[in-house]
């Protein structure tokens, strides 16, 4: 399988190696291609030349929006982005958005990016490689980088 | 008919099951291909997919989003992809969305969760097996999952 | 001229009824296709497939968001998704929501909801049959199920 | 060169008949296409048939939205779509809005009106046969239809 | 290498000949095309058609949207375009946009623009010819035109 990370200059923690190193604690190594771009927004066209121009099977897009109003419309644009990639070539991206406002203090803020990433990097191993294990938690109120909430 | 059901991780309750359940009840067994993706983001592309590569005619996408203001942005953009995803492929998806939010408590939120998704797979019966039935009810004022306000 | 009309359940008011009545009056009988779908967010495509699949010159789509802040959303994805199903056919489809919350009570949202119904099925009268009627009246401020304002 | 011209029966001033006069004034007769909608939502479909079925080289789109939260709803829904019809046919839309709440009174908005729909003409004839002249404006807080406010 | 360059006659600072130089100052010569549209709404087809009619290899798209909520809306609209071109032609554009109320005044905002469409030239250098040095910068906290807040 080639997997593609993608993240940003703007982040403020390298969330990218964080993924990585999780996906290879699963599966062993894999073929990875990494790109870093500047920002959120740039994070659609670089994915989808990943898949396009780079053969990925799947993408994980990387990013840190910033605490503001425009930061917040920043993110919505690159969500919007990230799906329409996704429909055009008919692959998967996971995105990984840490908002720089969920952390209580910077030290938090670390943490949380740090499980964030890692545990999209597990929803990736097991859309790739244990489909039947995601399907077990179907509406187990799984969360990433938090405590999961769990069923009702 | 091959129907496609694509839920969540993220979901905090099992509406898959039900969604399918509710549908043996009406017209008995039928084809169904059931994914699981981690959150509501990820629908647009798996549904996509369950219809261009599973060959679904038609495609269940569930998902309970979250009650912050940035959870109500995620299920804005997925649903802003679900509506191309049909677009692009002139196949309806069902989408059953339930706010969490949406509940008096967490007991109201899960029977509301049960009922809606059974609520949306009628409206797929109805669609796929009895499209004059559905064209009575054009007007009707009927509800997913709390009773029908009627008409004027 | 085939017509495609398009309606949901979720409305409280028939308005395919009356937007087919009121063509009728002014054109006659033509051809028309009727499809009914559960709410206004499975309007995009269904229209689309009236067009590429059921052969429409134009259709109309005909529904009632409710009044809370969840269904401005929906409208507005509804909409987004009704002007990408017009760009991808290159074919008109007249919106004709009636948001629940414009009317001063029952009666009068009822009374709106059948007048604007049949004000755009005379706007589509006019772009089909007599485009120029409709380029006399640009810019004189006209308005569907309300009193016109007129030109400044 | 082609010219589209779409304008709106739902405006409140006839930006159209300003537009091309203003166009005629610079460069003399030009090959006009008009055609009217009822409103803003219309616009991207209509524009986008005129470029690819009426042949045109570059159209103006023009409306009048309403002051309310669901007219500025409807506006941004136009808006989007007149940049994917951009997008899809590799040719320029310059979308002309006034919005009824701009001006201080009736009067005013009309004279804003006018000569924003003036303004923009001009643009579109230096886009077309002026774009040097263009690229010496850039930068300079050139405004339409009020005072340029000039660079910092 | 063909570098795009697209600027307004909206905005209030020079950013195109800003951004130029600072490309020269770091890579000498390059093959530029610059374009002067009206407003950043114009951007997404003007970029587009510098990448597909024009051959550039990348674009930089500079923009200064204004200080009301109508012209965040424009920039949100222009935004969502600049990314969906992108998707349209696998190929980058770099939106820089400066908020005329970013600055403290309107000496302060001039140097951010001119520092901002700067450090976005800077990045375009990078992602051409030295992608190793912006993937060593990846979750360091970069800003364009501020100070870089550093990693966590």
């Amino acid at each position: 399988m080639k997997i593609g990370i993608c993240d940003t200059t703007f982040a403020r923690h390298d969330l990218a190696t964080a993924a990585i190193d999780e996906i290879k604690q699963h599966v062993g190594n894999q073929q990875f291609i990494r790109r870093t771009v500047p920002g959120v927004k740039d994070l659609p066209v670089a994915c989808k030349k990943l898949i396009e121009e780079g053969g990925c099977d799947i993408v994980m897009a990387l990013g840190m929006p910033g605490p503001e109003k425009i930061d917040k419309n920043c993110a919505h644009e690159a969500s919007t982005g990230l799906i329409n990639a996704q429909l055009m070539t008919n692959t998967h991206i996971l995105e990984v958005f840490v908002h720089e406002d969920e952390g209580t203090d910077q030290k938090d803020l670390k943490i949380l990016a740090d499980n964030r990433a890692r545990s999209h990097a597990q929803n990736l191993v097991k859309m790739l490689f244990k489909p039947e294990k995601m399907r077990r938690e179907a509406g187990k109120g799984m969360r990433e980088g938090r405590p999961d909430v769990g069923p009702l």
